[in-house]
């Protein structure tokens, strides 16, 4: 009889790996006063923080797929997202709660894999993990997690600050994800030949191990630079679209400025693809874009200059009326095709 | 083609609705510096508090049924249960995050009915909606909520702190949600006579909208009276197990005085079972268990006293070797049944 009250979900055992999972992960951090184990968890933050707050809900065969990510790097993925929000918001990502329901197809050896990847990108962004619950699903398996993170107080950066005038810049290199996700579901040939092994598995990397820019977002925000900023998870396309849309702005984005790796340039003509589509249109780069004046340009190149992911100067924030162009290589300019990788299907 | 890229969610009409029921709710309090519309929530505590983190995954025909419950009342409970966790701490809800995955056989009218519910909620306690996601499911629906809450600094109420000798209180009365699931599922007849349209209508009311203890909970942290608290999700026996195994303690509950209301006596008389089992295994009633030295009880009387719900000293906490006990009306003692609602089925 199915019901509408909740499984005792405390006593699966799958809880009890959570908590193994978390003992394994580093010393509780001072502001974890308690995490595992109660009716929620408690934090202490420090007076000069605010709390940023955000969440993902994720469904297998829609947001992540078994066929084409080990469990383990879904597991990485799905913190590595969260923490890019946290990121763009100039945050550090602090604490995470995580709830899956598993369906009766969902292999044994998923649950401990997932919580690897978990672990891997908790130890990388020094994420601790305060809650967790496990439960079961009719069909697929869903994945959802909440994750907080910290910034000092008043400095968090928002999408709705951006300025005519202003500069527009992204972190890294665009399109790689795209690229990977592909690559993984087809053999590329390039004149015959298969693309190289190394920029094969420079786009896989990219697209099953993004790295969000926790640094880069923090540097942005204590040293006030930024006017604005997002992380590029639905693709440059879409998400700039969201800064003008909550600055009231429009913005110019140079084509030849856009910064594409040799890997995803080599993909785009093993393909015959156009690498500028890739990089406008692809997601899941986790790169940030960002706003910033132009009396800040030394000051962006000394905060960024000489490391890795570097910064790129791709356009100019535009009035309203302006809309969102892309200027080509010709010099001619066009609409900003308002697309996401969805089209590529 | 299946894909291991997240929509472009954030496009979504869903999306726009979240928007439009957050901007339906009361003004946006001082401590919600920005919700809905960025990268995440940005909130900003007060130095005297500590922070609480809850999560709940809710997925179709395992933890909500909508052949047995409307979608105003999935809402509103999913926010009930993650206030009831809060409350056991002692603690006010204040910010829900809230994703949802709809099903491709979800009817068009179950978002707004259920973002009503959830609404309902967050007025009848204070919470405010910071967050909101709205993506596919391939399968049944589901539903994502990440509920904050705040406690004076180190007012926490644990699991944990129980001692031999406490006095264990609960809140309201027990059995009365179990009971409204199951006259949703069939008809009761008592003497050959439906149950009575009043104590129908209270056990389903109790069953569809419970109370979360918010008032009470935070009564008991304020006046540092209880030693430990729990919600009664999974029903008592089980609940009260975990305050023991936390506390490493043993329980003993007197049958005599577990706290049952008249429509759930009757209900037990109808169907030939024993009120006593659906006291102790029901789930979902979402009242409070605590525990208090018995000094403490006077103070109890008078921070209780002639308020609704009262509350009901049902037991003592025992040494670990104790183990958890039913003492019996006849005076026998026997160990406490180790089972929850699944065992009716």
């Amino acid at each position: 009889m199915p019901t509408s009250q909740r499984p005792t979900r405390r006593r699966l055992p799958e809880f009890t790996l959570i908590r193994q999972i978390a003992s394994r992960l580093p010393r509780r951090p001072s502001d974890v006063i308690a995490g595992i184990g109660d009716d929620a968890a408690i934090v202490r933050l420090d007076a000069g923080s605010d709390l940023l707050l955000t969440t993902d809900l994720l469904a297998e065969r829609i947001h992540f797929d078994p066929r084409t990510a080990s469990w383990a790097d879904i597991g990485f993925k799905a913190v590595a997202a969260n923490a890019s929000d946290i990121a763009a918001m100039g945050g550090r990502p602090r604490h995470l709660l995580i709830a899956v329901a598993l369906s009766p197809t969902t292999p044994v050896r998923a649950v401990p894999a997932l919580y690897r990847g978990i672990r891997d990108a908790c130890r990388r962004w020094g994420i601790t993990l305060v809650g967790g619950d496990t439960s079961a699903s009719a069909s697929c398996m869903f994945l959802s997690l909440a994750l907080t993170g910290i910034v000092p107080r008043g400095r968090a950066l928002r999408r709705s600050g951006a300025r005519i005038g202003d500069d527009i810049y992204v972190t890294g290199t665009l399109g790689d994800a795209r690229a990977g996700l592909e690559l993984l579901s087809r053999s590329v040939r390039r004149n015959g030949r298969p693309l190289l092994a190394g920029s094969r598995r420079f786009l896989i990397e990219r697209h099953r191990r993004p790295a969000a820019r926790v640094a880069e977002g923090a540097r942005l925000s204590a040293r006030r630079v930024a006017t604005a900023a997002i992380d590029l998870s639905d693709g440059l396309s879409g998400d700039l679209r969201h800064v003008c849309e909550q600055s009231r702005v429009g913005a110019e984005i140079d084509a030849v400025r856009l910064p594409i790796s040799q890997a995803c340039r080599k993909y785009a003509a093993a393909t015959g693809r156009s690498a500028i589509d890739l990089a406008l249109a692809g997601g899941e780069d986790y790169e940030l874009l960002f706003t910033a004046p132009v009396r800040h340009r030394q000051a962006l190149i000394r905060l960024f200059g000489g490391r890795r992911p570097g910064i790129s100067r791709i356009g100019t924030i535009r009035p309203r009326v302006f809309g969102l162009q892309l200027r080509e290589a010709s010099g001619r300019r066009a609409p900003l095709p308002n697309r996401s990788y969805e089209h590529f299907r």
